[in-house]
């Protein structure tokens, strides 16, 4: 069936073998069938050899020229699209997504991995700054100074089940890992491991092909709680990328908290991204709106950290009329596939505990089919929301909860009560802009990512994207793990006083060998 | 004697009130002798009415005009200057440090303030980024997408006791958090209460001339284990500023790690800044480098976070040429008043332990004078260094420790072992340099600052400065607390995505009417 022969072996540092630790099949997504072959978890030999392999390339990798390091970004996007059309076809199999969707997402991972090489090539990252020395300023001379971001070191990245390319194993993390110049180690996710291994052994031959040390990057299969947790507990490792559960992220976050050392861990945890209908909006558009928003809603299964899994509106009749059109589009959608029957059997319990919630009520849900899972509505008074704090747990796949608030005072509450989120779409008419122009300043320091008249759904992969926001959204909200700014996440500053200029890095010389952007006594500068 | 009367009062959101949980007093550094008045302890009471304050002026302060926000911070830094001789005299009795150092310190501190007016000016540190919008790109078309950074609420800052002006009510946090649009409640030291009132006094009308809510900046007496706890448990400040021991810094770590909603908390902590003299540079210079090592060592009784606490150089005729200088220096070196008689005793201690340690020998130690501290010198082999992790620990005062490396091989496993730190001095001459240019990658993971031919004592206050480095130099290595990089710890970024022009934030409206430098479409653009 594949042109690519899987072998279930680990991906380490340029060789492969095959764990010991126990094996983990992949199912596929629509049948529940096991697939072959079976892939073998790492133990703590593989993870020694991993971390002592990624140290060992940190100072090679990271002095790559950068031109070099952007040609290696590149590389892996070439590898990856090398794989043809073996990997939508293991990625449908193991997800259940279907094929457009897989062929999009291939496309923004080989995107993003080109967008990184470019950010590369800029060297704005590198945040080049220069005070020359003031040898006659009284009372004291000013010494040169000179600044530069330099990577942290090894990084480890946790692949998410929901995009099994884009944030997986050559996904956000691990491109913008790998363009600041730190090592990666993947924890394959064990819901899509074929994939997983095809991707991870294109970025072991772009890694071969551009003559890296093996270290660079390394791919293991393994539990989280066992080759998760060492990974992160590793005195090598610098920082981690994860994508998941809030359970999962906070783990994590407590084993790199209390290490010797701590490091930081930039955890995309959950989400229920609220969105909010304004009333001239809803009374122009009630019906379009309800379209849009089931559609979005129920993409790829509803199974996107920003799906929108909570309506804010002032009710009366307009908001009726949102939700009978976005009831019967509920009712007429159709079951999906979940990525996996764990996945699913969650989703079922969620929708049932939101049903059975005190002052909810169902009022729309999709058509059963055996083994899919079926988009579901409800509502609930905006008293009754704010009574009931539980309600804000985000429930993974295509539920939502729609709220009829009293007035925009007690919409603007809600707003006020809620938990950070990664994002907030309005929908909003031009009569509307006052109001929502008040609401504005509770929207930035509620989410991430504010948005008008469309839903969280698509992340571009951008310079200004931000894919992150205040906690429980994410463990650090300074952050963002989608758009070019998600490298910042791995370097840090490093200050060179009155350094010669012979053993000076390349970006602060005074002949500006790189032709870097530099801030020049505080005034950026062009080279 | 004082031109200004101090009340004792703590200063809350615009008014002053005399603290009701006991009092706290100055001491005269030099002679022990209580001074007047006492200050007044925060209560709980104190402290909600801070947070209230500080939270309800965060959205009119943040969305000051950019202009309004730098004269602000150039009228605190008119208003300190403006307190006059006073600020001096009462600084040199509850710090003992000279009058000298303290008027360098003060046109320091005010030069801090108007670097973030300047920074705010220019405006660089809101990241502004557009990625317009493609409505015809296939097969998606790309939203308008518009980044700033937005300021992360209300900031606590823990000042320092050993820069009572620089690090302190006004210092570098609370003038790069205000900077960054952040209210700042500040725990006022204890070890110099009266100038803490000062300075808070003109904080506080410089407040009241521009106009400002008066919760943008309160200031409380209180012990840190309880004030300073509770402040950093209120789930209104948003980020914390520290400089001090690594047990307090860590003790503020924890509660900001296990608050309902995590905070970052940039703790300065704990530093001994390794001294490496290279072959060639010790041959040629062992004498004027020794004399320069002994007043950096000795510069304000050694009270510095970045005091010269460790030499590493290789054994020899040399490395005793330099030892037999220092020492000299050292034994000539007069005893000096520390900041605290708590300072000086754990001073004390730490010398006593030093000399006490297996294979350390005391080679140089200064006259003694009641009441002061005397500078010590102390050498151990590489050898017996390697085998006693205990002789890293900070000694905070004028001690220091050589050690004898077996080799260049030897030191540069020293150096691999060392925890993280604020700096890293190398003594070099040409000779040296290919040398020093393999070691430099390692110590530019070891430290924020590497500097040549110096010492770290004197802390630029500058654009490419970074006064931070690897934990547990600082608890979050990605940070400076010092230069105008600092502000960069109070903002998180926020995308705007297809907003009407209208409703976007000046930053990143379509006519730039702040007239920034924008990143479009990944390129940085001019106005």
């Amino acid at each position: 069936m594949f042109a690519v022969p899987l072998t279930g072996e680990l991906l380490i540092a340029g060789a492969a073998r095959m764990g010991r630790a126990g094996v983990v099949h992949a199912y596929d997504a629509s049948t529940g069938d096991q697939m072959e072959p079976a892939f073998g978890k790492a133990d703590n030999t593989d993870l020694e050899t991993a971390c002592a392999a990624a140290q060992a390339a940190f100072q090679p990798y990271r002095t790559l020229p950068y031109a070099e390091r952007a040609v290696f970004l590149e590389t892996i996007a070439e590898q990856i699209e090398a794989i043809g059309d073996a990997l939508i076809v293991r990625a449908m199999a193991e997800t259940g997504l279907p094929r457009a969707r897989l062929e999009g997402e291939r496309t923004r991972t080989c995107g993003q991995l080109r967008l990184f090489a470019q950010v590369v090539r800029d060297g704005g990252f590198l945040e080049a700054r220069i005070d020359p020395a003031l040898p006659n300023r009284a009372p004291l001379a000013r010494p040169d100074l000179r600044l530069r971001n330099i990577p942290l070191g090894p990084v480890a990245v946790f692949g998410a089940s929901n995009f099994p390319l884009a944030f997986s194993v050559a996904g956000g993390d691990t491109a913008s890992a790998l363009a600041a110049g730190c090592p990666v180690i993947v924890k394959a996710h064990s819901a899509h491991p074929g994939v997983s291994e095809l991707v991870g052994r294109a970025v072991q031959a772009a890694v071969t092909k551009r003559g890296l040390p093996g270290g660079v990057f390394t791919m293991l299969h393994g539990d989280g709680r066992e080759i998760g947790q060492g990974l992160v507990a590793d005195p090598r490792i610098k920082a981690v990328g994860f994508t998941g559960s809030r359970a999962g992220g906070l783990a994590l976050v407590r084993t790199a908290q209390t290490r010797p050392v701590p490091i930081p861990v930039y955890a995309e945890m959950s989400s229920i991204n609220p969105v909010i209908l304004m009333p001239a909006a809803l009374a122009s558009r009630a019906q379009p709106i309800a379209n849009a928003f089931v559609a979005a809603l129920t993409l790829g299964a509803g199974q996107f950290c920003t799906n929108p899994g909570l309506v804010l509106a002032v009710d009366g009749p307009d908001l009726d009329a949102f939700l009978k059109a976005a009831s019967s589009a509920v009712a007429a959608a159709p079951a999906q596939v979940m990525l996996t029957a764990g996945i699913r059997l969650a989703y079922e319990n969620g929708v049932s505990r939101l049903g059975e919630a005190r002052g909810v009520s169902c009022v729309g849900v999709g058509p059963p089919a055996a083994g899919a899972a079926s988009p579901a509505l409800f509502t609930v008074s905006g008293r009754d929301f704010l009574a009931h704090p539980e309600l804000t747990e985000e429930v993974f796949g295509a539920a939502s909860l729609v709220v009829r608030c009293q007035d925009m005072g007690e919409l603007r509450t809600i707003i006020e009560t809620l938990e950070g989120q990664l994002t907030v779409a309005v929908h909003a008419d031009e009569a509307d802009h006052p109001q929502l122009g008040a609401l504005l300043p509770a929207l930035e320091l509620l989410a991430g990512r504010v948005l008008v008249n469309g839903f969280g759904t698509g992340v571009e992969v951008a310079h200004a994207m931000v894919h992150g926001g205040p906690y429980p959204s994410t463990s650090d909200g300074r952050a963002t793990s989608v758009g070019s700014l998600a490298i910042a996440r791995f370097h840090r500053p490093v200050c060179y006083q009155n350094l010669p200029d012979t053993l000076l890095p390349n970006e602060l010389k005074a002949a500006n060998p790189l032709s870097l952007r530099r801030r020049i006594d505080g005034a950026l500068t062009a080279p």
